[in-house]
Order: C-alpha cells, then structure tokens, then sequence
C-alpha cells in the first residue's frame, strides 16, 4: 500500500542550531527516518513548511486539509506538533475525506536521546495502512479518534477527553 | 487496548558482549523500549528465552503458540528472530485462535546506532491494534499475510511469496 | 593519577524538558559519561550549580576558583559553557595554581545526536593528566593557553586571539 | 599541533553487518568521528588494512611501524584492537622514534550504544598533544608507558603489569 507521509514540524523534527544554542526548524529528520526504517513499500514525503504546533495559524490547517485532498493516497501519516494536533485534527475529522489520516509526533526531538519519534512514526505508519477510512491521532501506543482526545499537558501524554 | 509483547530474541535484542566481543542474548532491550515509547496503554510484557531464530526449534515454536494461547489479550506483537518468523508465523496461522497476532523484528540491534528495531516494534503495535483477528508478519513498513511471506536474505528485506 | 571533574553547565550538560519544550538543566550527564568512559582511575566529579555560561556572574567565577584551590587533585577538568568560558579561565590563570586546569565544553548537548561532548570530556582528561601546571582550554581537539583563547561565535569554534 | 590518526582496526571500528549479522568491518567510523570532533587543527586520517588485533601478524605490525617513521607529524594517534595492543606497542617503544605516539581503542564499538569509542578517541588526541616524546596506551581514562600496561581480559580493563 502507498502511504504518504505530511511533514508539519512539531518536537518531532526541532533541529539543534549549535551556533545559537536554540532549538528550532532545519531539514527535516524524515527522509533519514524513512530510509532507517528500511521501508519497501512506496512512499511520498511531503514537507509542508515546518512549524511549532503553537504557531499554526488557520491557513496552516488548511494548507494541511488541502494536501490530504490532492494526495493520491489512502493511506497518510501526518506529523505534527502535540500541542495543537488536535486542533487540526478537528479541521481535517469534519471533511470527511475518503482516506486513513493519522496524526501522530514526539514528545522527544527525534535527535535527542530517549526521543519516542522513531517509535510513533512506525506506530502511526501501521495504524494508518489497518485502520478503515478515518482521522485518528496514535500516540503513547495508543489509537485516538480525532474528536475524542486531548493532551494532558501536566503529564506530558495524551488520553480520551 | 491491552498489548501482550513476546520476546523470543533475535536481531532485535542481540547485545554486545565487551568481555568477548560477541553478540548474544543478555538482557531484553524491550522494557527500556516500552518505557522510551511512553505508552499508556497497558502494555504486559512476557520474555521466552531469548534465541537465534536459526536455533529455534519445534519445541520452541510449540512454546510460543502456548503463550499466545494462553494469553487473555487479544492483540500480541511477537518480536522475533527475521531468519526464521515465518516458520513461527506458520505454526501460528492454521491454529486459528480469535486473536490479532503480529510478528516483527529488525535488520540491525536496538543497540546498534542505525536500528530498525525501535520503528518496527511501534509499526507492529499499530497493527496489532488495528487489524481484524489474524496472523501477520509486519516489516519494512509493510503488512504480510502470514502465509504470503519471505525473507529476501540477498536483499535483507521481506517480500510477498 | 587522581583527577577531578568540576561541572558548572553548559551546553555540554543542557538536558530536553520534555513538557516544556526547552533545553534547560536538570541532572548532569557527567555521572553517566564517566561511567560509560570506563574510567579506572580515582575521578572526583563536583557539581556546582549548572547555569548557561552567559548567566555566570562573578560570583559563580569565584566559587570555580575556590574549587579549584580546595581540590587536592592536581589535574582538573571544568566542564563549562562556551561563550564565557574565556572569562572563567581569565579569573583562574592570575591564580597560578600548582595544578594544571583544563576547561572544555560542548557546541552541541551530550544527549543529542552528533554531539562532541563526549570526545571533548575525554580530550581534556588527556590534556590534564600530560601537560604541566598551568590553565587551559581544550575545545576542537586544540589546546590553548588561557590568555591566548577565544571562541568565533559565528563559526561556532575556538581559535587563538 | 598537526596530529596523524592511524586506523588499524580493532572494536573501535567494529560495524555489524546486517545480512549476515556479524560484527566485521567495512569503511572506518573514524571520518564521521573526526567530524563530529569539530577537530579544527589539520588531521591527517591514515587507513591501514582494518584487522581484529587477534588476526595480527608481524607484517601487519611492521607495517604500522613503517608508518610511523613515514609519518611527517610529531603526535600520532593509532586506533587499534586492544587484545594485542601491547604486542603492537612493544614494536613502536624499541624503535624510539622521535614523536610522541599513542594508542587506543575501545571496548564497545563506535556504532553501539554506550560505547567508550568517541571518549577514548580524545583522550588519545589529547595525550599526543601534551605528552614528551615516547609510546604510551591510553584506555580507561588512564595513561600507561608501553613497558608497563597489559590488558585483564576478564574484567575488560586496562592495568599496570
């Protein structure tokens, strides 16, 4: 099964800038993540401008709805920052396009050690090639649907609302 | 939903040795992965003995059938040795048991800079939370049957029959 | 020969707040990277307090110094952030100590991928055990003299005035 | 300080092979590590025949004595497998030449988590920066004059004899 792959940024993909000491966007890790993971099926990475989940702005969501519209694919993966994904998962729930959509992402940055990035990308890669038309958030090994899930910030995971 | 893991060793857990510069079995790297995926699903974690899968044998297929069979879970992820899963798988499939039993492993040791490990054991999770009752072989980011499966031992990839 | 490890922060010691999103301090790296440098003679590790070298006031410089003077070790390495680490290395070469004291550092955490850190702490354990009395600076596999040091921020190495 | 690295082999350079899932060699980690070591006096990286130090013959030492004395540096670092370091060392001492020549090597391989590779590494750099002329070992933190070291096998360390 094709899958396509939406790159967003989020914690997934913050990059170290050794020269300030900031931690911020560069290339994205996902081309490295995907050829790590040894993928043989096809797969299409699409690199949206990469963001922190908390600046998206509404035509950012619809930048993503709009991708999940003209990808060919039925199955899709979208990577995105934990504090707001479900905001854009309740832009995407409602359009209710004839496709697998899972959002998933990291707590950790996928360059830092101990980071959960590698795990939840092959968590939400699975899910979105078994699990029927929808949009889900899988996350902490877990499958959410888009409009039953919230980020418990205190405790750093997410859970039913 | 609660996961039952099964370790049976294989790449995935091979460690290196320093005292001899070998890699065997010591210590499942599985509870550190569980803890550094941060689920919050129960997750039970149930280690056979750890083995080549070149060294398994009838008995210890028979073994892992038990477990499965005894386990009250109704999604199991089983990590295994790539040489020889889809002899286990084989012996898995015609017992028919109404559970979602799903097979993964890795190329290179979750201990080894460059593993497919920690990505396949997230992708096996998704799977087995996803897809209807069945026994499955997920790896390369692909889902197999488990009687349409190989080990492309050249390519070091798996591939439909 | 007894050395001793004086950890002041630094980007080498900066650790990921996983629920904040930033890089702070938390516990140092510095126990585990000794442990992992199968370090057989004595090492005293002393913690002060970890800040970002731009926040070091002549306070914290002052508190380096009295370390140093107290120590009974005389190799000494101090593991400090590199933006002031000049400044530091400028309050303790006036001193003139009997002991020879190596500053080091890191451009990027030592928990994150790439890092230098690890090469650095073990190059300038080195430095300290060979070379005579007197205070340097150990950071890009070059060693400087105190007073003959600076760091180039926007190339993000260390080079002689 | 121009420094010469010499690349013999050994653990340090260990790389597993993932077809056949054994620890061999291929190319040397020793590029990537010198970048990562943000290494900014000149380097002069020399690749010998990658051997486990167990498969050395006398060849093969008088081949890194013939470097040696080629060598145009005064500070030469040698990479090499630590069960036969001392044979090798024992070779370089009676020729006194005139530059300062150290070895290491590693326990765990450069690519395997938790390894002391990257820290010994510097630690070499920085002895054949700062120490007179001679041949020293330099493992575990420690430095050892060549006539006087030997490795227990059984506790993995380095030690006087």
């Amino acid at each position: 099964m094709t899958l396509r792959i939406i790159a967003t940024g989020g914690t997934f993909d913050k990059h170290y800038n050794e020269l300030n000491g900031t931690l911020g966007f560069a290339e994205s890790h996902l081309p490295e993540a995907i050829a790590r993971a040894r993928m043989t099926a096809p797969v299409e990475l699409e690199l949206l401008p990469l963001l922190d989940s908390l600046d998206m702005q509404d035509a950012d969501r619809a930048r993503v709805l709009a991708s999940c519209q003209a990808a060919p694919e039925r199955a899709i993966v979208i990577v995105h920052g934990t504090d707001t994904m479900k905001e854009t998962a309740a832009v995407l729930g409602p359009a209710a396009l004839d496709k697998t959509i899972v959002f998933t992402g990291a707590m950790i940055p996928y360059q830092i050690a101990g980071s959960d990035a590698f795990f939840n990308l092959g968590f939400a890669c699975g899910v979105a090639q078994a699990l029927p038309v929808g949009v889900y958030v899988a996350m902490n090994g877990q499958i959410f649907a888009w409009d039953n899930v919230q980020k418990n910030r205190a405790a750093g995971v997410f859970q039913p609302m």
